[in-house]
């Protein structure tokens, strides 16, 4: 087994009625003026935003507001959050909604607490030094940005989307309420389960000897997140399976599930991140589209760990080839995707790339060639290509 | 499910070599002059003591030291701490050893950064409002102190032993290297993995509506310590083993298996904490000791939840009533710890108490008939008199 690292410092306050102690914790954390800052419009309607910024009235803290994150958060509005926090002073930023608006929260962390463009960060050109802290009114359980180190942002220019990770960002506090998930359309929900799901099956599936400790909470935790994203399905407003998924979502994504690993594969995420780049899909529906046909192309290279999976996540019997194994654990998987109304191809995921454009993501995704992803097999951009076409 | 709090914001550096990195971490911490707190002489003859001095040194950092921590930390050594402490202006403490050095380096972190008598949080007079910052190099697996809120401490003035909680105490850091805990005797290894256990079977025998996210990893961390328990009676350098072993001890008893929960029932730690102060008995084994007559006496209030216990972690074949599963998980739990050479009753502990003695451990246990203690069953003076002459 790796040595590892393990520091998930968010506080973690869970439950009904949580969102109302948002002041006086953001008023511990000693701040002197918050930017609370959203998405779209329904944190409006429903009323919660109000809500917020009455806790903040209530515990004497002052603020500003900048709305208007939409999925695949974007540079611009970093840009645009970043000077507003200069001008108005801003030494705190409390975001308020799902992993876009915790990822671009961050993004403007980073470039109040840092000289120069903050996509130098993203773009790998240099290191971060610091973030302003962060607190979290979560929203939509999916990324578990709500209490990881990473963050996801997408610049316009060109449709780049790229993540940056370090300990500055973890939120200092994560309120979390599943009844503020309830009203989330299907769709989102799934896509939310999937991608809570994949946090934990990116550090699962991998070339490390894992520790069963590890193991087993990761198997327990994508079993956990299968049977609640089928209630939910039937049942949006179930308290409880949406508190299960919630919570799920932060322990897969918190580094939990891979403690003793060696850090996971992660090139589903990074397949993914070049389509929603150029095609604003959801984010855990274009996890499950190329999923499979990543999982195909690379399950030879560590069957044993693929069959593992199989047998212990998806319930197949045991065969003697544990690739056949593996394989029935595959289509298992791409089955409970159609159950719970998510695709399995990028057809499914609604868009139909030319192969010119899927040349056009393979480079992107490689850094014109410059890199490999994944750690089962080191994928290069012939690798990235072929897993694009199958995945057509 | 119940609302809940996590908050658990050590950073974990674990695995082979990392003790070299404690005098960064230290360092990392802003602290001017450190306290290096310790056991017996065995963290000196083993060389350990020398090598974090010396990484401390490497790091620039200025320390003292303070030896002599026994199992059931004394009070007495608390106040010599906290004057040294304050006459070296030490602004960190270091604790060298397991979950007694920890809890003492707390206690006298506590009485260096409050006014007053330290002994006045243990006995409930008042609240602590701070603790000196602390870092931890674990050299035992068992009470899960490098992550938790919680002290205890025993006072040789009546020889009362008191737990105190509060977040000021969470160590900033703790550096785990299983290879460190290899060298401890068998005794002292599968008295750890009960008291591990013990944290999460306490929150899991409980009396609430559980998250099936926290039951699962709840029943993987106590089958995983079982398992790994009876490879260490056999092969004690198991590096492996130690491992899962180490994590566990970490996870069991930092909030983790309490989410969703109503804090557990804790009376098994009440019960033993009163024979660790007066007979300073091994803890873990202290704890194996009184388990099975606490179960046994508290088990009609909540058949199902001791039967689910029976079957997910005992292995036990359900039967029609949920008493009689239960009570076959008891005595399947009683024989695993005969299996690792653990007392099931206080003889077999090493104690053997008059009538008259195990009515003044009721007396102090239930504070002069002050409270109860347990949420099973709540349990008066007579419950524990009970409990404990079926113990014998």
């Amino acid at each position: 087994m790796e040595n590892f690292n393990y520091y998930a410092p968010t506080r973690v306050v869970f439950g009904k009625g949580t969102e109302l102690r948002t002041g006086e914790l953001v008023r511990e954390c000693g701040c002197r003026k918050v930017l609370v800052h959203y998405g779209s419009g329904s944190v409006k309607k429903s009323g919660l935003l109000d809500r917020i910024c009455e806790a903040l009235e209530n515990a004497g803290v002052e603020y500003v507001s900048l709305g208007g994150v939409v999925p695949n958060p974007r540079l611009s509005l970093v840009y645009e959050g970043i000077a507003l926090c200069k001008k108005e002073s801003v030494d705190f930023i409390l975001a308020v909604g799902g992993g876009s608006v915790i990822d671009s929260a961050k993004a403007i962390g980073y470039g109040v607490a840092n000289e120069g463009d903050v996509w130098d960060f993203y773009a790998r050109k240099r290191k971060a030094e610091g973030c302003l802290p962060l607190g979290v009114v979560l929203t939509i359980a999916a990324a578990g940005s709500e209490m990881s180190d990473s963050s996801v942002i997408t610049n316009e220019e060109g449709w780049i989307k790229r993540g940056y990770s370090s300990n500055y960002v973890r939120p200092k506090f994560a309120v979390m309420n599943p009844e503020l998930t309830m009203t989330l359309p299907a769709y989102q929900t799934e896509s939310g389960c999937v991608d809570i799901m994949m946090h934990t099956m990116e550090r699962y599936l991998n070339q490390a000897d894992n520790m069963e400790l590890t193991d087993g909470f990761s198997e327990h935790l994508i079993r956990t997140v299968m049977r609640n994203a089928k209630i939910l399905l039937e049942h949006p407003r179930d308290y409880d399976a949406r508190a299960e998924v919630m919570w799920a979502g932060s322990l897969s994504h918190n580094g939990l599930t891979g403690c003793g690993t060696d850090g996971g594969d992660w090139a589903s995420h990074q397949l993914e991140h070049e389509l929603g780049g150029m095609y604003d899909v959801a984010h855990g529906a274009g996890l499950a589209a190329v999923w499979g046909s990543w999982a195909r192309y690379v399950m030879d290279a560590r069957p044993e760990r693929f069959a593992r999976f199989a047998v212990r996540v998806m319930g197949v019997e045991e065969t003697k080839d544990p690739l056949e194994t593996a394989e029935k654990g595959i289509e298992a998987m791409e089955e409970f995707y159609r159950s719970i109304e998510m695709p399995t191809n990028l057809k499914e995921l609604g868009i139909e790339p030319t192969e010119e454009e899927i040349r056009e993501l393979a480079r992107k995704c490689s850094f014109d060639g410059g890199r490999t992803i994944g750690c089962v097999k080191k994928l290069d951009q012939e690798d990235i290509y072929q897993i694009y076409m199958q995945a057509r």
